[in-house]
């Protein structure tokens, strides 16, 4: 197990700390702009940092369960590299977000994007795996063999 | 691993993609109410469509966790029939909640209910591999000898 | 797969666990100060317990993933102990936050702490796995020869 998921592993490790990062700008953001807990209102400014990181948390279990079954399913390298374009997607939304409403869009329609990319690599994934256990019926080698 | 995690693989990419849909719902709530981010009130309508999004997201790690555990140390047919049930309550609840508040009591319910079930399947498939590994004692085997 | 992550399946099973109850006070806070559903403001109190779950809910996959990450990839006892550490954090941090904003802190600082932990021990763990498996090269081996 532990082998061939150690990229997915670390991948994962590193989108935690991104999260935590994203956390921890909220709270350097309630200092910044003076919102006492427990409000999260008051400010529009703090309101889009705090946003930006709501919706970073919505689809962190999201990315987080169509990222392992994309690489275990389909192919780890793949999932890998998606994973990390789906951090930078992250990244590129809190921050524009952070500064203007309008500015989270590229990253928003990237992360999405990568995320939708995940999901049909996972169910292909999971297709395969489920017609070679079913019906014995392997469609990845078979095209390996036609190539 | 991946064979005998297959079932509980596809109910998580279906899952993951409801997820995505209920979010996709509340940007669409959004754009019909007139809800200009990061505003994420000013309209009860709204509000509904968002809070139901939000509960689903608070519970999804759980669900997840849950799920897995009792796929992985119970039984993963049980576990799958389970998740469907769960997806399908969560559908209820969304859409009931995005009606009347009323309205979210029937999925809800349905949905705590799944949990609470997949929580003690979870529960019993530890303890049995618990008592298995650390003093050799296999009840639901002992169980099926006696039948 | 089931045998070497016992505990880790134990302790995320407490860990949903808890996460129900905290909504679950939530539910109690809402009937107690009369907040009507969607709204989740109109009472400090109210919003108090309803933020101290939401940093729960936050920070919960975070914690899930590095838990699971320490434990697969460096010691399941270690992680298993740093797991219940953090769960007792959040129970500090939640109750706190719920009587006063101050009383926040400890649980929080505690739990903060403890993923910290996690996040280092599981990047050493996949550091060692990786050297192992490409570069053949076992630094944990190594350091127990020589003790």
């Amino acid at each position: 197990m532990a082998g061939d998921s150690i990229l997915l592993a670390a991948v994962s490790v590193l989108s935690a700390c991104q999260q935590s990062y994203f956390a921890f700008q909220v709270g350097k953001a309630r200092l910044k702009y003076k919102i006492i807990p427990p409000a999260v209102t008051g400010s529009p400014e703090f309101e889009r940092v705090y946003r930006a990181q709501q919706n970073c948390v919505e689809f962190y279990p999201v990315f987080m369960v169509t990222f392992w079954i994309a690489g275990w399913y389909f192919n780890q390298v793949f999932a890998t590299f998606l994973g990390l374009v789906y951090l930078y997607a992250r990244h590129l939304y809190f921050f524009g977000y952070s500064e203007a409403a309008k500015k989270r869009m590229t990253g928003f329609q990237l992360s999405l994007g990568t995320l939708a990319v995940l999901t049909v690599l996972g169910t292909l994934g999971i297709a395969n795996s489920f017609l070679d256990e079913y019906l014995d019926l392997n469609i990845a080698k078979k095209l390996r063999r036609h190539l």
